[in-house]
Order: structure tokens, then sequence, then C-alpha cells
């Protein structure tokens, strides 16, 4: 018979990381820039206890174990309370993306069925106008003081949040529960088909903050300054409220002010030292610290996901700046971090040259994630850098279904169960360092091998008339699919069809190169800023390939 | 109703940390200097695959389930192998501290009721004498080759490991089980009464894992080359088994071989960066280095415990070599780690010498453990950094009873339910850095006040002619305790007790300074190089000292 441990038995409670972070860290500062403009500071301690009688607030309206609490809003320190007060109440916190169209907003409110909605203040036009399309939401909550309550509102007994946390006395003991218990609802971005919910536990988040927080992931401790630019509503902020707690860093939070200038002006005044955002939200940041001869004096690394970080990105950031990049995968059904790009002792003995190569890679994944790729019959394909195939993933913060029982689509590895299918071909080299070649369904499929419309639009985005491109698939009789890329072209910029294909030429192998080029005005986008490939294919359905 | 989480649900196991190194880091290097001499390498995919033949080569042997396998070792690749081959395969292993008395090691193996017991080439005479006294063991492993086997011996069926190995074909799948089972049991030293079994779970494990290699911890990468100086047999050398695997990075294993000379080469020679041990261990290293003109070339950064690292020790570590110390706390019921000693953004902006004050304190706990001080009622004392009581600790990774059901003494915390005692007496600081000022069983409580034992010494081992020195208390009829100092001179070295006495003028309140001092050939240690106060308290007990 099995000997067991004799260890205490306590279960993973989101609630024990705002615990940890006000006792043991509670004069660390967390630092918000407003949506009324302003820029607010309190403490751990302060937050902890606000988040408590915030759980309070959400009992009195009536919210039972269970019961969905939607927000719709910017980094905040009240968005910070209600992940924990929600979660740490046995409720469950749901962000809803507010650059979604409203439609979808609607749809994912429903689907989730949620009960409370707690809103920034300029969000208020909008949900007045969605509000009678949300029948199972019984309460409103405008995250805003009193004094910049409205007159008037259509929306039926408006809640005022600070009312709502300042009745409270804070009396009141986490509760503690299964550790298998939902924590948060985040919906997909529903680039196919409409958005499914991935439904965390408190047991996964803990243990997807331990790993992210260490030294090969995004290397987080008490002597940081963090300022997740990454959304809250984007799968929690790639999970730094929680990881930034189990160390107890101080926080920053940039609000809804997201270009260069409030960033920058951020980033100094509060000494900020690691942040995590999407490849465009540096864009702006860079083009103004550059375009003003500015320079960043404590900030040292960033974590760069959501989609590829193009080589040109991180030359900049660790060549101009002396910022580490940490190049990281991720996606909703995991939590989200899967791998991150770091160096290991071997790899660093290398040439410089072949160190960047390394980090342009996805990365190597955490402990907790497994991965492999799969060619479409489910065997597992080599370790070279080179074989590609599905990549599948299965671990601690891997969805097993989605919300509402939608089962999702695990696939067979021979030999080794069942894995979730990322929908991204890749390759893994003998290191474990994974680089995406392409999403699966974008993948060109040419004469039975595999060409990478990411590969194709790199070498496109490098040329200096280009400002985007894009590669797809368009039928051919002989070889069933060939590329076809589509150009928008800088403003003035000249480019011909043949400048562009000759480009190619030397960068790639022949056969690989587009079999033509199409010149438009704008690339269709979905509202979280990916290029909507199935609608570029379905405009370019009936474009006929030269020679086909 | 609660909604659960819909995440894969998969336990925590310790066979998964080998599985992620071999998979994801298995070409990175194991390096052993052996019992035999000599150094061996290999990877982490070949200590990976051993470990499974190690599994079989147990089934085998006829283990089952919860059978406990001990080892008497030295840190080296075999002893890994054990670690991984035994819980992985749901044994438990059971680690022996060869230090102790060769009745302490009977005594303990008996207790625990071992099955197998493996051990290294150099144990076999104590081996040889000790088996007629182990009724439970089935098995003696020799951890060698077939040409170290002895000719003969006088344990009958004395197996070899290498052949064990060997004839097994690797075709083993992990089993997967329950995530509470036990993994391992470690005695404690039992410096009071008979050692007392912890008994770890795969769970506490891999919990305890992921916080040690945390920034603010350990901070371990796949950057680092680890040598862990600390042994095997002392609580899992720190977890760095563990901690080193999911991270993917490279050990260095020093085997027997802890002399200065031995050791400067092996970090020179693999190009070590991280290493832990107790403060002795680094005395002999140290000399060896300074007296040779020599310095470290990649040796970054140590873990310090065990005891508390003397501050001239911290200094020279810093200063002279550039290494940064991390001070830390545990004991054999935390798995070990408790606290370490790492500053904060705001404490990075103080004077260097309050830095140097912060790092001489034993730290925060890491997420996982939480701790207060109590006073003898249990009421929580102000974290002021000056109020001292008893510490008291719980979490993921500390027992709730030993070994065989002998229960521990929790106690209780007023309005917070049930922790563990450490036994140890200590302050807590405004930003949650404790303090170890003694142990409760050796401080010196003078009139109702409490007088550190630890302050006492460390002021007498500044002196220049002392080489040990131990406080005590000693009986007083009007302040029931007073302090008592017994000293060691160094070799040659003058001092009188008028000398010592006036040492401590200035240097600490008068009321806390010794009522005598007495002067000794030699101190009593434990097995484990601590102090043995209770020994010396008898020695003394009818000590008079003056004006009493």
């Amino acid at each position: 018979m099995a000997l067991m441990g004799q260890m205490m038995s306590m279960p993973l409670m989101i609630s024990s990381l705002i615990q940890h972070a006000a006792r043991h860290s509670g004069e660390t500062e967390i630092v918000s820039k407003r949506v009324e403009g302003d820029l607010h500071r309190y403490t751990w301690k302060d937050a902890e206890l606000r988040s408590r009688k915030l759980a309070q607030a959400f009992a009195r309206l009536g919210c039972r174990a269970g019961d969905r609490i939607a927000t719709l809003a910017w980094n905040g320190y009240r968005h910070l309370e209600i992940y924990y007060g929600s979660s740490g109440s046995q409720l469950v916190c749901h962000t809803i993306n507010p650059r979604l169209f409203p439609e979808q907003i609607t749809w994912i409110a429903n689907d989730a069925q949620d009960s409370v909605l707690c809103f920034d203040l300029n969000f208020l036009p909008l949900i007045e106008k969605l509000a009678p399309l949300l029948p199972t939401i019984k309460h409103y909550v405008l995250m805003c003081g009193r004094s910049h309550m409205p007159a008037q509102s259509s929306i039926p007994n408006l809640l005022c949040y600070e009312e709502l946390v300042e009745a409270e006395d804070g009396n009141y003991a986490w509760p503690v529960f299964d550790e298998n218990t939902a924590s948060c609802i985040c919906y997909t971005s529903g680039t196919t088909g409409n958005p499914k919910g991935a439904v965390y536990s408190h047991r996964s988040t803990i243990l997807h903050a331990y790993a992210s927080a260490m030294p090969d992931a995004m290397d987080c401790s008490a002597k940081d300054v963090i300022l997740p630019v990454v959304p809250m509503f984007h799968v929690n902020a790639w999970g730094i409220p929680y990881s930034s707690a189990i160390v107890g860093a101080k926080l920053v939070f940039p609000g809804p002010h997201l270009d260069g200038k409030s960033l920058y002006e951020l980033f100094e005044g509060e000494k900020v030292t690691f942040s995590a955002g999407v490849p465009t939200v540096w864009l702006g940041l860079i083009n103004y610290v550059k375009g003003n001869g500015l320079k960043f004096s404590t900030f040292k690394r960033t974590v760069i996901g959501g989609s590829a970080c193009p080589p040109a990105m991180l030359a900049t950031l660790m060549d101009d700046f002396g910022i580490e990049v940490i190049h990281a995968w991720g996606m909703t059904e995991l939590s989200p971090l899967g791998t991150l790009s770091k160096l290991t002792s071997k790899q660093l003995a290398l040439p410089q040259e072949q160190q960047r190569r390394i980090l342009e890679k996805q990365g190597k994944v955490i402990y907790g994630i497994d991965m492999a790729v799969i060619d479409d019959e489910g065997a597992p394909q080599p370790w070279d850098g080179a074989s590609s195939g599905n990549l599948v993933v299965r671990g601690h913060w891997v969805i097993d279904q989605y919300f509402g029982g939608r089962v999702s689509p695990l696939v067979d590895v021979q030999g080794a169960g069942s894995w979730f299918p990322t929908g991204d071909v890749a390759t893994i080299d003998a290191d474990g360092f994974m680089q995406i070649t392409d999403r699966s369904k974008d993948v060109i499929k040419s004469g039975g091998e595999w060409i990478s419309s990411i590969d194709l639009e790199n070498i496109a985005m490098a040329h200096p008339a280009v400002h985007e491109a894009a590669a797809i698939a368009s039928r051919h009789p002989k070889w069933d699919e060939r590329p076809l890329l589509v150009v928008v072209r800088k403003p003035d910029a000249e480019l011909t069809r043949e400048e562009m294909l000759a480009f190619y030429e030397g960068r790639i192998a022949k056969w690989q190169i587009p079999d033509d080029v199409v010149f438009v005005a704008e690339i269709p986008h979905t509202a979280t800023g990916k290029i909507q490939k199935l609608k570029l294919r379905e405009q370019f359905k009936d474009h006929r390939l030269p020679g086909a």
C-alpha cells in the first residue's frame, strides 16, 4: 500500500496571493494612472483590505458561489481588486475585451451568463447601449467615486464602485474551498466562429503564477517595478496581477493611456524595470523615445508575445536601448504562458549573431507544460529545428474543455495520450526551442510541402517600401495551393510586382517564392489586431495566378 | 453552486521533473566527482533513462508501492537516479546522514523500516558492521560497477548497482498516482530525543521546487551551473536535485571531495555559477582560495543556511570575491526552505551599510509559506524588527505530523489556527524580514526579559583570541537565569575572563553582558556540527555565578 505524505493540507487559493503580498510586502506600492486622468497610489496592504470589502459588497448584492462578475476595464487598481475580490470569494472573474465589436461583447456576456458588470467611466455610453441586450446582468457597477457618477443614466440602479466598497467594514475572512474551483473565464478572440470561454481554476492560476515568475520565464522579483502594458482584459494580463503578488513587486498600471508619451513618462516617473505587451504597443513607445532623443533609465527587460516579435523590433530594443527582450508564446487556452526564449549556459557561449537567431524563436516551455509537434496522423516529428508539424501541448494550465461543456478538440499523440491542438505550426530544435512557422489554417500546402506564410510575410516586411503584407494560399491546378502575396505599400512608396518578387531571390528557396503579388489599400484586421486571413482568402478566391 | 475550473487534471509528480529535464534540456550535463576518484559525465537524458531502469530494478527486487529505499551516499549521479527511480515509481526515498553515530543510523533505518539500502563504496565497512542490526532491509546495493565490488563481504547477496541498472531495458512508463503520496523521508538531526521522520509528498516537493527556483529564492535558471555542496542526505540538498531539473540547469556533484582544493578545482573546471551550503564548508574553500592567491572566474552567488552565516564570512564572500550571498533559513520540517534574504526595490535605495545589515537577516518567506512570531500565550508579536517571539510557520511544504503517526506539536496562533513551532526565537521587521535571535530552548530568560545567546556568541567570536564560544543559561537565585559564556581560546592566544567581559562594553546593553566566563579545551558538537548546548548546560549545571 502506498505511503501518504504527512504535510499540511492546504488548497492553492488565489486569495493567498494577495494575503501574501499584504503580509510580506504590505508597504510596496501599486500606482495607477486612472481613467479620470490622475495618478492614484496605494499599497498591497490597501489593495488586500479593499478586495475583502469588495467581496463583502458582492455578497451583499446577492452574489453566490460560482456567479460570474464581468469587467470592461483598463489596467488599474480597481480592476485588480475585482480580480481578487471575486475569485477570492468563490465568484468567477470574467474580463471582457472592450475592443471587441459590441455584438461580440453582448454575445460573450450572455454566453457566460454574467451576474454583475463592472466597467470604467469611459465605457458608460457603450454599456447604456448594450444593457437592454444583457438579460442575465442584475447589477451594473461604474468603477469610480460618487463625484464621477452621471446625474442620470438609462441604466436603472447604476451602482457606484467606491460607495459599494466604502460601505463595508473589511471584517471578512477569505474562504477556503476546493482548489479546482473556477476562478476566471477568458474568451478566445474568435477569429473563426464564436468566441469560446476558457475556465481557469485556483490551482491552475497559482501553478501558472509560480512558473511564470521563474528566472527563465518573466523573472519577477521584489526588486522589480512591473508595468503590464498587456491589458487585464487580455488573458489576465498574462498573469502579472498574480505573479507580481507572489513576489511582492511594485505594480504600475497605465489605465487607458497607452500612447508613447504617457507610457514613457510613467516608466520614468515610477522607475519601471519590467514590462510586457504585444509587439504593436512597443512601436509607439519606441518612436516617441527615439523621436525625442530620450532614453530609458530603469527599464531593463520586457516580455513580448501575442504575436511574433519582428526581428527588427527585437534588435532596436536590445541594441539601441539595452533592453532584454523575452520572446514568448502562449494562448488563452494556456492561461496563457507556454514558452519563453531565454538563453541557456550552452547557448551563452555562442557568437552573438547565433544567440540573436535563438532569441527570435518563441523559446522553451516552462515546467508544467509539455509540447510536441505532430503530423496529421499524430506522429511526433523530430526535434531538429527544421521538421515542422502541428504544435500540441498539455499541462497544469491547459484547458480540458471550454465553458458550457464545449469539449475542446483534443488530439491523440501516438503513444502519449490526449493533447490540446494549438492550431499553430512549429519546429522544435534539439535544445527544446520552439519556433512558430505558421497558423495551421494559414500554411500554404504546395504539392505536399508546407510553405510558411509567416516567413513570406517577414521577408516582404523587410522591404523598405512595404507597410504591411499577408501571404495566403491561392488555388493552383497542379500544386493544389501556391502563395499569393497581398501588400500595402508605404505612403508615397513605389514598388512593382516584379521588384517585390525579385526581393525574395536568395532569401528563401526558389519554390517557396510567391507566384503573384497584389497591392491593396488596406488589409483587414480583427478587433485584437490580427490579420483576417479568412476574409483575405475570400476576397481573392477568384484570383488567377499567372501560369495556373 | 460553485463553478469548477475546466483545466486538464494532472497530479504533481516528481517523475515529471526529470522527464521535463530530459525532454527540454536533454543534452545538458550532469558531472560527478565520484567516490572512485574520477570525473563522470552524462546528461539529463541519460539520467532519466537510467532512473527508469532503476525503477524497473527495484520492482524486480520485489519492491512495492510505499517501500522505503534508504541511501547512505554522497552527492553524485547515482544518488540522483535513486531519488527519481524510487519516488518516481511510488517508492519512498529515505536518505540517511552518514555522519550520524552508527547507533543513530541503525535507529533511523529501523524506525523507517527500510527495505533496500543503497550505499557508496566507502561506507562498506560501516554497513558490514550494521547489517546484522537492520532486520527490515532485504537488499543491500553497493553503488558502483562490477570492477569495484569486493571479492567477498559479510553482507549476504550484496548487489551491484551498475549490474542492476544494466540488466533492465528502460521500457518503463512512469506511473501516475495521487500527488499526496509520500516521496521521501528525511529525519531531523535529533539534538533532543530521538530523530523524527518528516514525510514529504510529491505535491509538497514540486511546490517547494517551484518556489525555491524563483528569483527571490535560489534564482535557478538554465543559464546556471549548479554545484550543491549541501549534501543530498541533508534535507534533499535543499531541493536542488529537483529545482535544477525544473529549470534544466547543468549540475555538478562533488562526491565526498569537499576540501577547499577539490571544490575550487571543480568550481573552475566546470564553470560553476551557483552553489549552496552551510557556513563551515565555505571556510575551507575561502582559506584555500585566499591562501593561494586565486580567484573565482564564474562563481556568482551562493545560498548559505543551516546555521546563521557569520557577518565576517558574508563580507569576505561579497567584498573580496564579489559573490552574492543569499542568507537562508529552513528546517527538515520545511522541506527545508522557509526564508531567504534578497533586497527589495525599496531596500536597494538604502546606503550599502544598511543593505548589509538586512542581508545578515534570514530574510523573507517565499510564497507558499507563512510565518508569525508569537509569545508563550500564542499572541502575535508586532513586525517591528525588535519584538522577539517564538517563530511559527505553516504552508504547503510544512509537516503536519512525523513519520509513524507521531503528531507534531502544532501550536495555536490567536485567531489564525494551527501552526508549526520551529523552536526558533526571531524578530520580523516591517518589510517582512525575519531574523533568528536564538533557539527557544537556548534563549536566556533573565528576570522576564529574553537575552539572545546568539548575540552574545557573535560578539565573543569577533574577539581575535576566541576560537569558539557558547552562551548558556546559568541558574540565578534572583534573575532565574543569567548568561554564562563558555570559550575556547585560539591556539597560543591569551585571553582573561576580565578582558573577555570588557569586550562586551558598548557592544550590547549592560544588563545582557554575561555574568561569568569559563575557558574550556573543546565545546561539544552534534554529528551535524551544531553546538550541544544541552550537554554544556549539564556540564555547568553546578557552576556558581559570581554574586549569585
